[in-house]
């Protein structure tokens, strides 16, 4: 099996400039269904869906199998197609329903691509604020085609930390989140991917996360790393398609090592 | 005293007309800052202030010296004048200052004028996504010019309900917190005042919030309440400049009550 290494970088940057075209097709999708009527349903795990969703996925699905039609597919909404396959697409549609469907414009279209199980490239689209951050393995994180890089916060008592919600963690995680925010200069709710953007540009300094998806946070990797920040589980492992959901994302390897020191306990 | 009602229009157009050239004038100030890298200050109580805050607070009393020289001001930054004038300007050049120097963009300039004490009209500019709720009693609120409704909902298991953080809350409050956040059909925090545009555009139709200071909620008032929304504290009560700061806003008199019942217990 050829290492990511024998990939030259003209095919990667022909899988970016495909991935930046799922973003380009997704948003009008998402922002013509943003802040209008409609449907919501609800998943078995209760997480709303819209139609928006639905459609956004399908349209992207119908373009992968068009143009790599041996590549895998993992998405939200219609599940999982030759996981097996040397590269896999993950697609999130609308990251951050929650916020969609209360009109809250930061939520994301998440867009990944792995090549034997490790992220080679990814994208987090804002279309609703017009922010799209953009990484592939080898070169910098890019904010609208800017580079961008992570503030190097290496002290946790100075860290900007963000969380989606404090309610999405069980109660053994719950121990060492509230360590993390008692010691935290300033802490927020809300996130979603957006903040691992922001952690990305260097405006916030940590995230900790529980219950994600593959398809939250596989395309936050290249994102995170090829800004310089540091993005692994709970135990510190690699994230994967098998990992189990609880994240940590830092602006260095010292404070993702002094988070993770509070948080290692309740690692699954 | 001459009642609101003996005031013209083109009185009050003439107020909201300056009310939006001082939003004018803000949002370079604070834009020019905004994912800057800046000294955060830390006042006695904690939360964070920035030069941002204290030089468009400083420009927009300044311009309404030169305009209305009799007229009182509130602002968070700078104190009181005049709070016994018939006018009286209520500002806070950033609302979600940890927003602000966190990156998130969804922070926001709020401008209220009060005459004899109730709230004649209110602004709330949010410039780094392009968005102003704007309203004068007697006509609907506006965003960006176009009017809007909040969405009428009147049952708390369908409300979409937002709230900064829980961890505002002290222990009593938070027993009914945690009840309408149980019936609640969404829960999301992270909200400040983007929140209360939010409910009046019909997106979200609940906030409750406690620790509010006059310029933090008084200019919420005629934007709520022009979109056909309640706001009150958390006795039902209309919002001047000595309530206490608890805050509940409702899409719809029937939800207002039903929610107030459950937090009723911890008005102050």
């Amino acid at each position: 099996m050829p290492s990511p290494a024998d990939t030259s970088s003209s095919d990667h940057d022909a899988s970016m400039r495909f991935a930046q075209a799922l973003a380009d097709a997704a948003s009008p999708l998402t922002l013509g269904r943003f802040r209008q009527s409609f449907e919501v349903d609800t998943k078995r795990d209760e997480s709303p869906v819209t139609i928006a969703d639905r459609e956004t996925e399908a349209e992207l699905r119908a373009m992968i199998a068009r143009r790599y039609p041996d590549h895998g597919i993992l998405g939200e909404e219609h599940g999982r197609e030759r996981l097996d396959a040397e590269y896999v697409w993950v697609i999130d549609p609308i990251d951050g329903t929650r916020s969609f469907i209360s009109g809250w414009p930061l939520w994301g279209t998440l867009i990944a691509l792995l090549r034997d199980g490790r992220p080679l490239l990814g994208v987090i689209d804002a279309p609703a604020v017009g922010e799209r951050w953009s990484a592939q393995v080898g070169e910098p994180t890019r904010l609208n085609g800017e580079p961008c890089r992570v503030s190097g916060c290496e002290t946790l008592t100075e860290a900007r930390f963000y969380t989606t919600s404090p309610f999405y963690f069980a109660a053994d995680e719950r121990k060492g989140l509230d360590q993390v925010m008692e010691q935290a200069a300033l802490v927020r709710f809300g996130g979603d991917c957006y903040g691992y953007g922001l952690l990305a540009s260097g405006h916030i300094d940590l995230i900790i996360e529980t219950g994600l998806e593959p398809y939250d946070y596989l395309a936050l990797v290249t994102i995170v790393e090829g800004a310089g920040g540091v993005i692994s589980d709970w135990r510190g492992r690699p994230l994967g398609l098998d990992s189990c959901g609880q994240v940590i994302a830092a602006a260095s390897t010292e404070l993702h090592r002094q988070a993770l020191a509070m948080i290692a306990a309740a690692a699954r």
